[in-house]
């Protein structure tokens, strides 16, 4: 019997890891051409790993710049590394900008992606006139002060199933623009304002958009209490700013 | 009589401004050569914003990629601009890593260094098996689990006055190696623990190699209950190793 340098061949596994990133030096997870993603550096881990290109399945893509405290991916392998051993080994080969939280093995048909039921988003804002330089781009800076109740009054509007036109920008063809928004929490912890929203999914930039037109409404832009009517438009234009990447995050991924 | 751009020409006045810096950029904050410190990005802001090269005073030297909460440093100035501007304006021209927190008038020969009565350092450690990708080279990433409680209840022995020449490396030369620690403090929450000390003032390197030598005491290599032992002996070679600079952070000064 030949002996594997790493693991016995075994039958084939479904790994789900659970891994956190800082988006600042990369242009989001997906693969791309002539720009550093998040899939790139793990495919490298993985390959030194698990010798071998394994293709790995992601739970989103993510716009550069757009960080990660639970983002999900799998891929299958034959080799029978312990899930524990799997973590400490990747977290090696890894850039100390991505960090591998947890390893579990999965049904071989459990998708990152189309597994998911729900998706948990936090975009956070450091709300002071002077900015935080340990949070560069980590952050949303917001001189102006925020009302965090009447964000998150208005926030409530978008709870529900809903056809969110309006709240996507152009990409990708979807089938659909309906999505379900289960929550939207508003909350302040000092000068940190974090909005947390969780739904069945999300449109291109949808998030982003909904933060923008919450930020629009603090700043007097668009009349509170129109986020009903806006939905109802299904017209883009008539949503807010799209908010900038730097203060988004992928919190968790629900199956 | 002729008009100023920036403020009339005044009776001189002495700024005391407190800033945060993040030190990943930076080789300390005193001037060098070849090596971009805080003190020359803080000088080309101050001469944007005032019209002139100032010296500026600071209140200690720090090590290449320490942090401060809460740095001080003075300039003197003719310009009468109110404080509130000058925090604004300093603000703008500055990097994202550097931030004015605040800034007063003080008496013409206080003195960012030498009014100092005592300063506040705390050294962050993150304690987990897995690294936080966000705080890479904000934090010490230190994977075996640490012991907050026996390291406070050694930390205890740094207090009082005495005299530390084992826990200062070769630099530059210093009039004596007596200083009084009034508190130093372990405490811990969640994966992150602190190391918070206070003094009257510290020699080079000193809380690096306190924090050191409380890290070779949890991991076996020094004895607990020793660190008396290691004081009387004055020797540097009886201490332990001198902790990370990536940990460190100037917390506050004290006047």
């Amino acid at each position: 019997m030949q002996t594997q340098k790493k693991g016995t061949v075994h039958s084939m596994r479904n790994l789900k890891l659970t891994i956190a990133f800082d988006g600042r030096n990369y242009a989001g997870f997906q693969v791309q051409k002539n720009a550093l993603t998040v899939s790139e550096v793990f495919s490298n881990a993985v390959e030194r790993v698990f010798e071998g290109r394994l293709p790995i399945k992601g739970c989103s893509r993510t716009d550069s710049g757009v960080h990660a405290e639970g983002y999900v991916l799998t891929f299958h392998t034959e080799r029978n590394i312990p899930v524990e051993r799997v973590v400490a080994a990747l977290n090696v080969h890894l850039p100390s900008d991505v960090a591998v939280l947890d390893c579990v093995e999965v049904p071989t048909d459990f998708h990152a992606r189309y597994s998911a039921v729900s998706k948990e988003y936090v975009y956070k804002i450091h709300n002071s006139r002077v900015r935080n330089p340990f949070m560069d781009r980590l952050v949303l800076e917001y001189g102006r002060q925020l009302n965090e109740q009447s964000m998150h009054k208005n926030a409530q509007d978008f709870i529900g199933t809903h056809d969110f036109a309006a709240f996507m920008n152009k990409g990708s063809p979807v089938d659909s623009t309906v999505r379900t928004i289960f929550s939207f929490d508003v909350r302040r912890d000092g000068d940190m304002v974090e909005l947390a929203v969780k739904g069945d999914g999300f449109l291109y930039n949808m998030v982003r958009i909904m933060v923008g037109t919450l930020l629009n409404i603090e700043n007097g832009v668009i009349k509170s209490g129109t986020i009903p009517d806006i939905i109802g438009s299904q017209n883009r234009k008539n949503a807010g700013d799209t908010a900038p990447p730097q203060g988004l995050y992928l919190h968790r991924v629900y199956y």
